[in-house]
């Protein structure tokens, strides 16, 4: 085992239409996500460590720990698996000794805490806890693992086979032994071993752990766990992955196993079960996705709701929902190439990912509503709230899954934006980033997603045709597209970046995949131009929730109404929106006309008449949904109910 | 104590506007609610007494019962209780030595189970289990005797005092012991004794219960119980009953609570207190009721949603909370004579509790859904399923609160009929029924609400003027009435019942209290008229759920369409209906005009432009959602969007 610039990826497909560029390759300079990835880098990895530590979570792993000092709910080890994979990409990423230090330290604890055989587990098996693989259905035990297997997949793609590779190593020999054929015939109730072992497969080439993956995958579905209230599809083992009509259960459950799911397709080869998965994404896509890429329609239990049930007051939409989807469908990007893939990270990460932290990087949305109705209260600084009734940014959570899986993601977060294959580099996601793979060497400028310009500077180039591929974001009709050709029949080519040609032609580029092959000169620039004009979105009339509603979007960012923005005293739900009036722009925010509704009586609130509510003309200044929240307690709506008519009492009946 | 007619009744108030009837002295002849009182009679008593023997939960009461050997959730003892309440109930109106009998062969089961000091749960305190009161959030212990004491109530109403009401004044005692002054300062997780402590005190006017009820109700809300994930508010912990500004939280344990502080603020004059319970009651009827009288709309936490949150599609409207609303509403119209209460009572009645059970009586809905997206699936005869996640009815739950809570209202539902005053008699609900109330008897003759047609025939009466008040239900505008009086000029007194008078004059009748004050003369005969011609119904715009709605209501039902009644192939979630097309009525049916969509594409759900979509213009038969189901799986509406252009996805976006 080697490390390798374009092995330094969260996912590293052995086949595929697409190969992810490493974090070798692909980095971002300042701009919306670079900026958010420094904040992960000076703030989160501290913030995250402390509450590690002050929780007891981390003690968990001393010698000597016990049932009695155990502390943190059962998942609670996977907090510093995942915030040992986040240091795992930082260290890959900026090589800091301080960050290996950290990362050595805390992978040493873990170590400790290792049982010969190879069982690592802080909740079972010690004096006075139940004993090993007695609850599958809530246990945790194999999900524990798929965290700690996945941070030392970042540690091998990133510094090698240390001692906590080795860790991993044995914990992931332990569970062939005891789950592999003749073992234990079951699957874990939390999903997310699966992608775990074939990544370890991938990296170490070992064939038992993908094929344990596999029995995995195979297995769940086949009723193997007890039921339970929220019915087995809670952790889909209602109906085997190959024949599930769509996503459904718990949300961060479906996702990590679809992704694993998939990684054993393309490992395997195994085209039907691909398909399957890419089946079930597309239905799901189409059926229960919130607007702003979010998933998860229920609290109850996290899950997705049926078709069309996607309540904007009731959202749940996780964020770690969001980690996993970004996470499926960047697998069925790299498989199939599929543009749709890469427009649902986009609009997952502008409206999710991005939505979830605060600026800071030291609070965090575990869920996110597309409509709050009631002011939150601030948590304070050093409690820990549940995790579903904070309706403002909280620094921790009693199940505090988010804020590391984050803190990863933004710590690997440039290895999404590109690919390469045969034909040349694709762009997926635009941001300031730089990129280097081979003989292609680009820089990306722009402000993305304030303006919607993008340039493609041509550093250096293969010396025959390739083709660049970018992506036109489905709501970017009207798009166009140049090249600034290098000037080479001046032989001024080191003047060429500089000085745009002034014969470069404006073409339309059609939302999907814009492919522009041709010989590049380095020099070139490539310019897109993405239409950001705000505009008003409609739902499918079958979202039942949003019904005559209307939102707000700007290039892939969503727009939301906060009462922050109101005059004093009003609430956002007495707006509505007038259609006919055209948007206004400008970077940041949006302006709308409506009314605001007077205020109602109370009483029986059914009644025999509808009436149109008179109420104030008024300007509505609409902002990113990813920023909301960020200038203290406020009610808000992404969905604004038309101003075409209202139903309303009109006498009580 | 004694036994009187005039006791024989849930909630008898020393003081307040208006006195109950006692199960003496009114009881119900066939008709919508003679019917299934009947049928509670004749199945759903045997059909508990089976599954509360099969499930062990009786068994629990068994001596030699421990931790090992019990069976069922920490509350199941209750369902033991809710059950000998019903058939204290049913003995007290019937007089069957057969009811009599197993009554008393469970009461002593359970009275073998008390501990010398009145201790009495099965859940704690033997080998093996927790010691008594070390969980008061969720141990339900107080709660158990808040049920155990309701239970002795109806039986010390109905017989007297005999061993089983000694067991509850035992363990009622013991609560006073311990959770006196100077005991356990703290309050159960779920109220429920706080009603029964106050009526055992009417009951026996040992003023230390009420006492007692009036700690427990002052206690709470001031955070003397563990902070949980759903926070204080799930137990109404988290405000004082006097300061909250609305119910919230747990609906059924609001209802019961609100119950108890009622009860205790009418004992004890406290009029602040009884005034926030109402204030909380009327603001709670104009945000967060269903249509249906349902409330609950959150599955999560069986909780409360915000004001105006009211989904259809997630309805939780658990029947045992609209059990609680009828004991909440009754006890307010008892002390306030506020005719709004006796109204929320009928649409609780005619769309919740005449909704759960199926009419064999041996299958119930535990949530009351407005609208079902799927198909459901018939569980089976022999098996328990889980509370929530049956969307047909079902024999039997986990928790299975809700057909023992049904069994005891059936059982002494006669008593909400009708109240008397110093005025008169007060008729509230109206059904086939007899009267008979010391110098007053009357015979209401009625087909209601098949019918809006009532006709109240005077067969004795005071020899001085007195007042009959008729309720208005607030839907029945245009309501009238007359008076058939006795031909007593003409000496024809013993015709009069047979022969109406022919000069009777229609008088209007607005919503309302309807008082009628005469000097009534038996065999005259009052008409009252409600129109029940069917009716569209429109919500209230901060209802988010139901925007661009409707729903059709005939009397006091609401109506539903099911599936079952759509061409072959149809979903309910395509149809629209036409708010210009007058309704069509006959008994049982609703006849609408609208649009069937046709199917459409899956994509993105969210574009830019809205359209009307095409679809074939359609009849539409709706029927009394108290039915719905009851003709096998079906999918069902509530509230049907209108047929006015619809958004709809024109062009990915």
């Amino acid at each position: 085992m080697t490390v390798s610039d374009t092995a330094v990826s969260p996912v590293v497909p052995s086949s595929g239409r697409l190969r992810p560029l490493g974090l070798g390759e692909v980095s971002f300079r300042s701009g919306f996500w670079g900026d958010r990835q420094r904040v992960n880098r000076s703030a989160t990895l501290d913030h995250v460590e402390h509450w590690l530590t002050s929780s007891g979570w981390l003690g968990n792993f001393s010698p000597g720990a016990d049932a009695g000092s155990r502390r943190g709910r059962e998942f609670s080890d996977t907090e510093i698996y995942k915030y040992l994979e986040a240091l795992a990409w930082e260290y890959g990423r900026t090589g800091e000794p301080a960050i290996d230090a950290r990362f050595r330290a805390i992978a040493h604890q873990v170590a400790t805490a290792q049982e010969p055989d190879g069982y690592l587990n802080t909740n079972f098996g010690r004096p006075g806890q139940r004993p090993r693989y007695t609850d599958l259905e809530w246990g945790h035990e194999l999900y524990s693992y798929g965290h700690l297997i996945q941070a030392a997949v970042a540690r091998a793609r990133t510094v090698g086979r240390d001692e906590f590779v080795e860790v991993a190593i044995r914990a992931a020999d332990h569970v062939c032994e005891v789950f592999g054929p003749g073992g234990i015939e079951s699957v874990c109730g939390h999903p997310e071993i699966e992608p775990a072992l074939v990544e370890l497969y991938r990296v170490t080439g070992d064939t038992r752990y993908l094929e344990q993956a596999r029995l995995f995958v195979e297995r769940r579905g086949h009723q193997v766990l007890s039921d339970i209230e929220f019915g087995r599809s809670y952790f889909q083992d209602d109906v085997p992955v190959r024949s599930a009509p769509v996503l459904r259960g718990h949300a961060v459950r479906a996702m990590y196993l679809s992704s694993g799911a998939v990684d054993v397709a393309v490992e395997t080869g195994d085209q039907e079960l691909l398909d399957a998965v890419a089946r079930q994404w597309r239905t799901t896509v189409a059926r229960r996705v919130y607007l702003t890429g979010g998933i998860g329609a229920r609290h109850q239990d996290e899950a997705f709701g049926d078709d069309f049930v996607l309540p904007p007051d009731r959202a749940y939409s996780e964020t770690c929902a969001s980690v996993g989807s970004v996470m499926l469908a960047w697998r069925l990007l790299l498989a199939s190439g599929d543009v749709r893939c890469a427009d649902l990270i986009e609009r997952t990460l502008f409206n999710v990912i991005a939505t979830s932290p605060s600026d800071d990087g030291k609070r965090f949305f575990y869920t996110n509503t597309l409509h709050q109705r009631s002011l939150g209260v601030e948590p304070p600084d050093d409690e820990i709230v549940p995790r579903a009734t904070s309706n403002l940014r909280a620094p921790w959570f009693t199940v505090s899954c988010c804020p590391t899986n984050l803190s990863r993601t933004f710590a690997s977060l440039a290895a999404y934006l590109a690919t390469t294959d045969a034909t040349g580099v694709q762009i997926h996601q635009y941001a300031a980033a730089r990129i280097d793979t081979g003989d292609i060497a680009l820089d990306i400028e722009t402000d993305y997603p304030v303006s919607g310009r993008i340039a493609v500077h041509i550093r250096r180039t293969l010396s025959t045709p390739w083709t660049l591929t970018l992506r036109v974001p489905a709501w970017a009709a009207g798009a166009s597209y140049a090249i600034d050709a290098a000037q080479t029949e001046t032989n001024a080519q080191t003047e060429a970046a500089a000085r745009p040609a002034t014969t470069a032609r404006l073409e339309p580029a059609a939302p999907g995949w814009l492919r522009i092959r041709r010989q590049f000169r380095a020099g070139e620039t490539v310019r897109l131009d993405l239409p950001v004009e705000p505009r008003l979105t409609y739902p499918d009339p079958r979202i039942d929730a949003v019904r005559g509603c209307v939102a707000v979007e700007r290039g892939p960012v969503v727009y939301c109404l906060e009462s922050v923005d109101l005059p004093p005293g009003t609430e956002v739900d007495a707006v509505r929106l007038d259609p006919s009036v055209p948007l206004a722009g400008e970077p940041g925010t949006v302006t709308a006309t409506g009314r605001i509704l007077p205020a109602r009586y109370d009483g029986w609130p059914y009644g025999t008449q509808a009436f149109d509510p008179a109420g104030e003309k008024t300007d509505l200044t609409l902002r990113p949904y990813h920023d909301w929240a960020s200038r203290g307690p406020s009610t808000m709506r992404v969905w604004l109910p038309l101003d075409t008519g209202d139903s309303m009492t009109g006498q009580q009946g």
